[in-house]
């Protein structure tokens, strides 16, 4: 067991802090995998600093786990370690990961959880993890959160190196939407809906550097949405009008008073959002 | 970013301890909001330890949120900040504010959720925020949480004083329902339900220093409740008879035997309960 | 207040670590007593590092706590301190006990939760909690959560003994199943479904070390069960084929494809579960 001193030198950090691990998963709350994987980082690792992001993902709902992962990694601290386990394919021959990327670390399954992070940090660097010998004892089939994926965390919150893990990669599965929209010849921006939040908001993958006049019309399945908004409760407009509103995760959203925009609109996951400058 | 010995330099503290944050919101456990709130906290300082109170507070359930808080926070040690946010005015003009009462601190909007800490805390002092250089940036107008109290609250923990965040104010947003019962001239008290818990129990505002005899009548809606009992599982008294008893929040409750005193009362939060000593 | 230190030396650690205290509960997390509970532990020890296991065990399902513990424990580091609170009797005249075990402690009600950390821990000391010093004041009779197990459980995190707390006892209250499957001498072993989990896996107590080959049959209810696997996504077999698989908590499991073997067999906790050798 190192002391803190060791740590902060092994790891280069300049400050006194703890290092901080994320989980996000589809564990639940209610069962004892996240207790497990608690008790696996701090077991390697007791200084970690464990901060939960949420393990209410849907049951092996990628997308969501990606989603989630872009809207909250960009406040954390330099040296963050986020370890994402929404694993439909634990046991099979999927890669354990190890992502750097914007001078955070990211350690899950290589099944496109980590899509929009590679999209956002285009300088990353991934490492298929193969060195068993940070791998918890005896490593089971079903549970690789605890077994590997934690461990392999906490080791790395101690200042072991991503390429100490496993070679490099570049080949890495990522999901069919992407996070950058297609912009046009004629300006006119094809966007998609990467998620639909539990109110029914639509978050649409456009961000302001794409489009910064709200001057255009917004189509959506052929229905022109031309209101925006500053922020929810402003009072404008009739009540069950569609609107267009930046969202705090930085992208533009779609909303309605009072209801769910998703049903309003008859859109899933992955459906066009056309910006029409014309 | 300091060590931790001019962390406890600049907070007065004489002991070796991490600065704590509370989290208290409606932000629900699903979504990436609790962990973009504590990743914001952790950027800013990376010693503060973090405690979740709740995220389930019903949406912009603003009593449940100041029934929730007076609950919880005299257990917490010197120097705790508590941030509260349940928000329904985010991106409107209310204020965000610093409460300093009970050598410890409230960071959050001024819409009421700070009540009972004012009634509880007579020499608090509240601070309006408007020192836009704690704020995360690019500050947006719907996740206040995330870009305002979030780093504020990190900032009181490394040290800042209150007052340095912007100018003292003493008009307060409270909640309709006070704290305080008032007691008659004939030593009746009227008090009122201030929260319902979801098994039904009645939390009235009556308090021990208010009514210590436990001989007196007490009256919901004209309903006498004669019963006390030390604690719930005390076997006297008919199968649904109502009781009062003390609860652990240190509020006289009213209860029923496997069933929801709300539901066989009638009764609201904010109802008037009267202890007959004539 | 004592440094981190004079923790370390009262504790006898070799690192530099913070001293880890779990909560598992059946408080949901939609009210104030988490919050209570945290506040109650850094008032004692600051320095704690809290870690949540679960507060969703079903109200007062001692079974659930029991199983929930046991599969969670063994992956936390010595010294980790286990709070569990699952408490039908509170306020009346049940123990509050601490376990000393595998390096490891056990606080809570004397009232079968800790039944699988006896057996698998056969060198565990108990002691009956009398010293009301460590006990937070006023002590209420509702909540013991707060005013009993959390302040003794932060004490013992600081390095104060065990036996300083109270005398030791050997005569705890125990669950009815047994975590030890029967061995009968022609070789046939007699488990029990321990837990069933909520997508209806049932999980026995029969362990590697008891069955090895894999070659047995596995008769529930005199259905027999023929077919092991190696993980769940393991594709082979009839869609709705029952079958035996080594579960994360390092039991055997009975699960069925897509579906709730709990059901398909029509059985619950405590149900006889026979490897026939034969």
């Amino acid at each position: 067991m190192t002391n803190r001193r060791e740590v902060h030198k092994k790891t280069g950090r300049k400050g006194n802090h703890l290092p901080v691990i994320t989980l996000l998963t589809d564990f639940g709350t209610a069962d004892y995998f996240v207790g497990a994987v608690k008790g696996a980082i701090l077991s390697v690792n007791p200084l970690a600093a464990i901060a939960d992001i949420t393990h209410e993902i849907p049951p092996q709902d990628l997308e969501a786990a990606a989603f989630t992962l872009l809207a909250s990694y960009g406040t954390f601290p330099q040296g963050t370690i986020h370890v994402v386990v929404v694993d439909p394919g634990v046991g099979s021959t999927r890669r354990p990961i190890i992502v750097s990327a914007g001078e955070q670390f990211f350690v899950g399954p290589d099944n496109g959880n980590f899509t929009y992070i590679y999209d956002r940090e285009p300088s990353h660097q991934t490492f298929h993890v193969t060195a068993e010998k940070y791998f918890r004892r005896p490593t089971s089939t079903t549970f690789h959160g605890r077994d590997i994926f934690a461990p392999v965390a906490a080791a790395l919150s101690k200042g072991v190196k991503p390429k100490a893990f496993g070679p490099p990669v570049t080949d890495e599965v990522r999901l069919a939407t992407p996070l950058t929209p297609v912009v046009q010849k004629n300006g006119n921006v094809e966007g998609r809906i990467i998620h639909i939040d539990r109110f029914g908001n639509c978050i649409t993958n456009i961000t302001r550097d794409i489009f910064n006049d709200e001057d255009a019309t917004l189509l959506v399945k052929e229905k022109p949405i031309q209101t925006f908004r500053r922020f929810y409760g402003e009072d404008s407009g009739s009540p069950n009008e569609l609107f267009a509103i930046w969202g705090s995760a930085g992208f533009l959203e779609i909303a309605v008073n009072n209801g769910s925009a998703a049903l309003t609109l008859g859109v899933k996951r992955g459906e066009l959002v056309v910006l029409d400058r014309s």
